[in-house]
């Protein structure tokens, strides 16, 4: 199938990352890593998800010869990213850097909020990201831990969700941002209860959809695009059970998951 | 200081259990490994969370060659102690026999609720322990993810805890059993909120306390005792960062923590 594009998450949320790569890539080939043994990466520390990162890079470099790597985990962006470039010959591609650069081309953009794990916030890679474009833009980030779990449970549109969105959102909505990055690749599912809570005046920029978009332009910009017909080939690794994941992933995926294989790494 | 007692768990929720092992044994010397980089076990496979225990549990006897190991995880008590069992040459504790025999010594035990992790109540654990115990009682389990993650962001008391904990323990408030088993290490610390819903007929059994007891016994009638003046001699070592640790940590302990180790496996 020719050299694959890999794709690692720390668990089923990269899916709706690999969701958007499919619908902007439907020619090529993916190789998903999804390190389900030791999700999640959200309240780790910058050494455990660099050392984490690179032993799955190093899988998907050395065992599938993958021609670029797509990080779909925030916090692995947020917290492994210079290392990983430093280390690999591929192209690398986080989830941050997309995401500001749409911010900063909205026509209007004074105010931009960021919601993440506490791992992907505590970094500031998003903040010093922004700062770097937009140096007079009003800037806040809020950690929403809990978002992940409620997604991974399936409690999409339940009273709850909407009563945690209120109180991680509490002070956005007195002061309503311009735009609100979803630094995190399982709040996508919970797109309409967080949109609903905010009202129409805030955009929603959501990390995957635009990390999609530069996977798509590196691509096809440097000659690597393949045309194949019958859909995209695809590959699930995970690192435990691969039942459990094909049954949470197919709600982030949108489609149906089969052949999931397991790896130790 | 002699041989310690080691106690290993996911992460954070195991103090819990130090916490009443300190209690019943202030004499003795204890090493608290949490696995902090892998944390949580609660929906991980029964071969990922075996592999996980056997590690640690190979580290604390080689390296800090302990006298007893207590699995102060109901996750791993579930999944992994008949592995432990068979492999080391000293006792083996988990969470799940005491909190059954506990159960099972009660005046009324007709029926009888557990809750705890997705992991923990897929084994089936509990439900064959406690039917082979008392045949005739009425059993139902609840798995209760969330309560892990509200747990750890420390939202004890608040509306949405409380509105969890209603959503999930529903069939119970219909029917209220006469105890309910906490089949997690976390959820001693919402014991108000889940006692709050249920009423004051049902005894609610925490598997930490039951769990050293049983220790206390073991430890005593072994001749293994230590009496030590000037409070418990105690070694904290985590796989990822020691910071994060303490701070969490404290409430489930219940009292400061200093000098925590890291371990990388």
């Amino acid at each position: 199938m020719g050299q694959p594009v890999g794709v690692f998450d720390s668990g089923v949320g990269g899916l709706t990352v690999l969701r958007e790569l499919i619908r902007v890539l439907p020619g090529e080939s993916f190789v998903y890593f999804g390190d389900t043994a030791r999700v999640p990466y959200g309240t780790k520390s910058r050494e455990t998800i660099t050392r984490y990162s690179v032993e799955i890079a190093n899988y998907l470099v050395v065992r599938h010869e993958i021609k670029m790597l797509v990080v779909a985990c925030n916090t692995a962006s947020s917290l492994a990213l210079p290392a990983l470039r430093k280390i690999y010959r591929i192209p690398v591609v986080g989830m941050i850097d997309p995401s500001v650069r749409r911010v900063a081309a909205l026509p209007k953009r004074d105010a931009i909020g960021v919601i993440g794990t506490s791992g992907t916030i505590r970094s500031g890679a998003y903040e010093q990201a922004l700062r770097s474009a937009l140096p007079k833009a009003r800037i806040r980030c809020q950690p929403c831990p809990l978002l992940v779990s409620l997604a991974e449970e399936g409690w999409i549109e339940r009273p709850v969700t909407r009563d945690v969105v209120a109180e991680y959102l509490a002070p956005f909505r007195q002061d309503p941002p311009d735009a609100l990055i979803l630094g995190c690749t399982h709040y996508p599912v919970l797109k309409k209860t967080i949109s609903e809570f905010l009202g129409g005046g805030t955009v929603l920029v959501d990390s995957g959809e635009e990390a999609a978009r530069v996977v798509d332009v590196l691509i096809s910009e440097s000659g690597m695009k393949k045309e194949e017909r019958g859909g995209p080939a695809i590959r699930f690794l995970v690192t435990d059970d691969p039942g459990r994941f094909a049954e949470v992933g197919e709600e982030f995926l949108g489609a149906r998951i089969a052949d999931v294989e397991n790896v130790i790494l």
